[in-house]
């Protein structure tokens, strides 16, 4: 028998988790016994559905259940959409468990290397750091990389900046929100490209901007957020299947939610 | 004569700027006679160099130099392209006034009426907020919107979440970094559409999504940072022309740094 608290024990295990952390048990009982554990990126109303028609009475989600990193009781309490989706998931009687500090505090990163392994890229690895990786590839243009990022992690488009046909050896590659200038740029010194989530568009992307003009070869490959984490969120649910066999474990990605027009 | 003190003088009237401020003289002298004006969203090498080209010898921009909304002189500091930089704008002579607070403080704001007024929707303006503008539009789909949006603004690519043929007669407009879920939740329990620069990619959209689902006709465009701010700072431009005729103001367009691959 498995109950909620094994697994979130698993998860947590040799991880040291401050009281500001957003990790947790959301929703539902942790000494309950595990029936199936659904894993996704986001709580989306879908994703709770799709638990729900699978018998899951795990939800393990990366991000926040109401749409703000830390819970904003103020936007929670005033917006009837939002009071309607929390009605909806206590119906279920879903429990559910976010799962965000201690995947990133996983040494090496959990969702950095699921993205990484989910490329067939670990034997590039040349530096592992809490924040980011750097890979040494063998020489591809940013069109080629963008190319092979795009079949293999089944992305419809990407976001690129700078000269699309410099070589690139050296790249760093971070995951989600971590495409801020504090991050990249001091990395760009070193890099040939960044590849990254999410970021400020008048941060990494004109630092680039004006390295191109500098004569500089330099790159980035926006994936967007959700894109850069969902391989680490598949990760894991292989690591719970491995570590609890008898319980059915279901990874469910996360679609794009953007049309381009 | 008109000296840089004059300008600054004129764009700060009627604004109380604190000592936060992002503001002010980056390079240059105030007591210095303006032979000539450019007014961009970046101060990129690009529009550095056409100003030069152009005589002028006041750049007004936006946005920071160096990539980050407040100064980071440990960023400054180790990166020898930034370093490269400030030497280029330093043989320029060029002085460099960014204007940020200022304008977003008019009432209205200057950039979110520089995108209404560069849309021709000033008639249909509801209520004018410090962060948005609320208007009430005659009824069209997403795509309608998005594609006169296009047409209007130059943009080759816009990006949209929800169900792009739902009715919009009310919508919010939010530029630049303003489309953050604290923004943009509220408004959407009153309005049909938000339409917005930039914002995470999991607070707005992921609302959105969920809205969709629980069957609310709701609807994100993401214009684009620069996009959403390029038409406030162009309405600068021409009042800076018409408060002082004898000087030469010319606008510099932001053109969009991403490709889509």
């Amino acid at each position: 028998m498995v109950t909620i608290q094994d697994v979130m024990e698993q998860i947590e295990k040799g991880i040291s988790l401050d009281s500001s952390t957003v990790d947790g048990l959301k929703y539902g009982n942790k000494e309950d016994q595990v029936t199936g554990i659904v894993v996704s990126f986001m709580a989306s109303l879908d994703v709770i559905r799709k638990a729900v028609d699978l018998n899951a009475n795990l939800l393990i989600t990366h991000e926040g259940l109401f749409y703000q990193h830390h819970s904003n009781h103020l936007l929670e309490k005033n917006m009837s959409l939002i009071e309607q989706k929390k009605t909806i998931i206590e119906e279920t009687n879903l429990a559910i468990y976010r799962n965000h500090d201690a995947i990133h505090r996983s040494d090496p990163d959990g969702i950095t290397q699921g993205l990484i392994e989910s490329l067939d890229w670990q034997q590039y690895v040349y530096e592992n750091a809490p924040s980011h990786s750097i890979l040494h590839i063998p020489n591809k243009t940013p069109v080629q990389i963008a190319s092979y990022l795009k079949e293999k992690l089944g992305i419809e488009n990407i976001r690129f900046v700078g000269n699309p046909y410099i070589k690139c050896e050296k790249i760093a590659v971070l995951v989600g929100y971590r495409g801020n200038g504090v991050n990249t740029i001091p990395l760009l010194d070193k890099v040939d490209l960044v590849i990254y989530g999410e970021g400020p568009e008048w941060e990494t992307p004109e630092f680039v901007w004006d390295a191109i003009q500098q004569g500089a070869s330099k790159g980035l490959i926006q994936l967007g957020h959700a894109e850069s984490e969902d391989p680490g969120m598949k990760r894991l649910a292989n690591q719970l299947q491995h570590t609890f066999p008898d319980v059915p474990v279901t990874f469910i990605p996360t679609a794009s939610r953007f049309y381009i027009i």
